[in-house]
């Protein structure tokens, strides 16, 4: 297969090249650019000197147009709002297009969409060929849309991939029962490459290095995807309360998901008077419960190949996880008994995007799932 | 003043010497350990070398009991369950104790302290000449206490400092309307001095650079501490959920505090169906909702000099208050209204150890608040 | 063929684990570990979660001896004076061991060996099927080798690997010419990984991270490795000054490489007096020979996949080698054209030690010498 | 004292007001920038919140000529070539000026300022009443020329300072012999603040941090500085050659620097022959020799207290001069005693920048020469 990539020169563009490059099934590789068009990738991004040597890839970057006219497949590497007609060219010709971008993620939901991102939708009906390509939830609706034609992949974002993931069985009512009304709290660290290519004051080093800040609190624009989705899976509103924090490293997202259980050990809130309500180390009981939690996690992601549930004891890592297409999660209550907290890590650019993005194409042409996705994350 | 120090060779007492040493009313100070004793301290600490030429500290590391029989003042940076009898033995002399550990943080409920740091107490009795020191909240108690004779101040712990700041003037009653029943949230991260000097493979630069993850959920020893005081300042057991993670990062702790509003605007979960609950951008009325309460958070810190709640726009960070006593809140409303959002960030050496202990010893010594912390944070 | 690596545990001896898993080559892997045998590899490297479910290995910890039995190719990865008698048995099984310690890469200088490790050879015959695995010098020895019979590689040092690549061409006499007597000067940075996986207080994250410091200055165990090497290829006795640096990140090795000029441009010394002396920015004229010895470093290294000789206007830089097997170099002139500045990156972990533990593997198996080698370097 | 900064949105200017503000000798602070006229200091620098509310400072940023019209002292923290004529207005008011840029550090030398840095000097009579503001060097003509009216001070650069410190006992011929016509090699790592606030690609976080990248090789502006320098130590023309690193943490440069001994032990380069060649480890001999020169460095630099020769085993680190004033110096010899080895670590915000600025104000006023910079360096 051929695989055009357009609007390769940012972050998320570079990774697919890297992933693309190393999967069997791919021939050539194409790149567009409208803002660097002529130039060699290798110049913009000399840690892939002599790549192009050796590799079926022409490592020139050209028009969207020209890319999309000999690619059997095409990602859209772009900002929100920048990608549609190249979709809807896609599939004119024939050939599915997975998009990066938030252009996709909301189903026909323009007026959420709008809300928070702005912009109009030029091409809305693209929308019934689309799906949200979170292949955990959506793997067999995916396959049956690209069944039928050309499709379009709403692929999502890395912080909704992450929390999406960690809540799902709880959520999904296949473990543990969770209170309807209670909002999902969801804490994310995302890592500096999360905000891309450009240089800009908040990801200067000096000012962000050997530091810990939350960013766009209570209103960061992966919160309506993160909902929806959670609602989707509840089949009820799930409120939602999402915080992303920027942490002094490259790659990869945690989140720490808070869900309050229905039937919670009523622990420290029914003793009356102060001294009463210490609090007490987690009961033998309460690890119990924290086990068949965890071992309901684990069977309701038996078959993902790609969601690791942890064993007791050990906690999700973001390095554990660093340019692998891993998810995670690590399973556990509070000291009471009353919250489900679970912990998803993934890296914001794999699991978080482009990696998911291959995952997409694989389910899309057929091919296993984890082709081009193999390699083992190191720990350093 | 002559100043003592017990256990100077860990992170925490390093730091006491490091502040101690430009602080105006300080004239000597003697540092002791056990493990070290007759070592120079500019050996274990390279970074002091030369101190000791110009300055009025011999140095050398000594007997506490030595160190304590010629100390106006003096500091146990122990571990927890070491300092009783440095304690004791300095009532005795006449001399007040600040004591690092958890030892004297719990009043006299020494079942807590027993069930989250094992041991008994041998001198129990101490607790009545005792105050939990965190400024803040009880700044006139240790007034009071010094004013009576010699006193132990048990010095608070970094997260719970971090957090209960946070959660303060909501707790108090004097702002927003919190939740009775509801948890408190608190999601921290640390950087990796708060797991001290001893080296240990979680600490090890290769397995925690480049990574964030969290550790002891639902079971880290402060969880009782902040449990505590939370509960006290709002007259009624307050269930507590605190998750501490490991950030690659020396200094600084930040807290992610989350309280349910009791008057919580029902924005997301009243309507009914899934496309009606997606969520919406914070409206304008919501933005002004939190402004209010930013402004309760501002006046009712007012006179306190370490306390900064932020303006608008900017969030808590650690690196602004990085080798400073401040303590910076920023204050937030979730979309919906319904959550609110406090976000603290401290360096855990200084108002979250050392620095705390400085500003204790300031009042129980009748000096101004602020001596020997003066010094600015830089941002990098 | 089916691999065993011996040592598994150690940093190296997991970086094998990752890359030989994705070799196509490579059938089942076995692991052996004296001090953890019994144990699974994941439960030491939770970052292997699930690998062991999907591939052809055991992931259990077996005796070294076991491991070897079943093996077609054998790794150890040891610390130096540890490995000799598996050498020795994989040469009686006619299986060929490679061996990432310093025990092979003297060849049969024990002497020099032994002053500098310590300990006597207990094999010393070994020498003689061993050859210094630096593919881009030994390739053909190594080959010949191999068609004779089952042999020993030395896998070189880190260190030794950047230098010696930096200095190569303009030591071999078919480059720039290199002043006789003068001291090559070699400053190299290393990231922690260097140090394994052993904590200890010089790599606890608060004491390293945030800084730079040399170590064993004068006294590194990869000066004679170093040094033999490039007097073997100058033909004459090369003094060497080798610096080594500990940095502040997990992977990479940096070294600049200083080596005086023969036919070096008196610019600067000539000149008497003191504002005569003063130092002009490069000419165009030393711009354009700086260009003839990159073209010639080029030239040189054409036909090695794993080497890349940068153009102008690009310095080596360990972030774009990370993960891969590639080294990079950067050639310049100092402003007065005396002096050339080889600069080299590769990363320890691969090309610094079980990446080119695989290139020897591919060489000897008479494999492409890419083969498991072609994942791209991302640049975060 | 009031003191008056100019350019104080820089790094450099706001280490300036950071240190001021601790002194005690400084009463008022007033702060210039031209782009950023009439905000509040505290708004471009968060870390800075509340410091106005308590200290003598206005923290309004004004136009120059205003805060050089009421200014007892004033510094310059501006790009080179824009500062002249706020240095000739300070001198004719009387006033004294200490430039933080390269305008002053050459003397009368125009000619090579202009080959380096372009530009022709305004006001090339001012350097009559000016001085290379290196203390160690110059501290008495210093005290000479403020003396005898109001000066301008050439505040050094931040490798200048590392590597003339480190070289400075060698060449002034008070130590070991040092050989005539060779180069001095100057290898340096700097953190990313060298590089000051704008935000570019070069020091966006995911390309700059985990890594470890020379730049300029053979063309840094700091070459000519500290050449010149060197040369007047040593009163002859020293050839130098220096490169420069960028390493990933924030503060601090260190400077490993190679001097050729003339009565270097011909200990490598005699032997004749490939395995005679080898190389041993340093001999007790040598130890013995590298020993007396660290003696020779300690006892040049006895009476600075800024200067730190470290004892044998102690290697200069960064982190141990983090926001402090101090230069520690290690030295060593390499294994065959030819070549002198001195690293020298300083923080380049600090004595590579605002503390020597403030360093020089103490002694132009006579202060005692280490008020405003007694904080001692944290480890971490």
């Amino acid at each position: 297969m051929t695989a055009g990539i357009i609007g390769a020169t940012g972050y998320t563009g570079s990774e697919l090249l890297r992933l693309l490059s190393g999967h069997p099934e791919i021939g050539r590789i194409f790149l567009a650019s409208t803002s660097c068009r002529g130039q060699r990738m290798e110049d913009i991004y000399p840690n892939f000197f002599k790549l192009f040597d050796s590799r079926p890839a022409s490592g020139v970057l050209e028009d969207p147009e020209t890319v999309i006219a000999v690619s059997d497949i095409v990602f859209g590497a772009l900002p929100s709002g920048a990608g549609e007609a190249y979709a809807a060219a896609c599939l004119e010709r024939g050939v599915s297009y997975i998009d990066l971008s938030a252009d996709f993620r909301f189903g026909g939901d323009e007026e959420t969409y709008r809300a928070w991102y702005g912009g109009e939708w030029l091409y809305p009906d693209l929308r019934r060929r689309s799906v949200y390509g979170l292949p955990e939830l959506y793997r067999e609706t995916t396959k049956a849309l690209a069944a039928a034609g050309p499709a379009v992949i709403g692929n999502p974002g890395c912080y909704p991939t992450a929390v999406i993931l960690a809540a799902y069985p709880a959520l999904a009512g296949k473990g543990p029962h969770i209170a309807a009304g209670a909002a999902v709290i969801a804490d994310a660290v995302s890592g500096v490459t999360g905000a891309g290519r450009e240089p800009g004051r908040a990801w200067h080093f000096p000012e962000c290095s050997d530091s810990v800040s939350p960013y766009k609190v209570g209103g960061h624009r992966h919160t309506p995807e993160i909902s929806r989705n959670l609602s989707v899976i509840a089949g009820r509103p799930v409120p939602l309360v999402f915080t992303p924090h920027l942490g002094p490293y490259n790659r990869g997202i945690l989140a720490t998901v808070y869900l309050e259980l229905a039937e919670g050990a009523v622990g420290t809130e029914t003793s009356a008077g102060r001294e009463a309500s210490a609090v007490r180390p987690k009961s033998a009981e309460i690890v119990e419960r924290e086990e068949v939690i965890r071992r309901q996690y684990a069977g309701f992601y038996r078959d993902e190949r790609f969601v690791r549930v942890l064993p007791a004891g050990i906690c999700a890592a973001t390095n554990r996880v660093r340019q692998s297409n891993y998810c995670d999660i690590s399973v556990h209550l509070d000291q009471g008994g009353r919250i489900l907290i679970v912990v998803s890590a993934i890296d914001n650019m794999v699991k978080g995007a482009a990696g998911q993005a291959v995952q997409n194409m694989n389910i899309i042409a057929g091919f296993d799932e984890t082709l081009g996705l193999q390699a083992l994350p190191a720990l350093f």
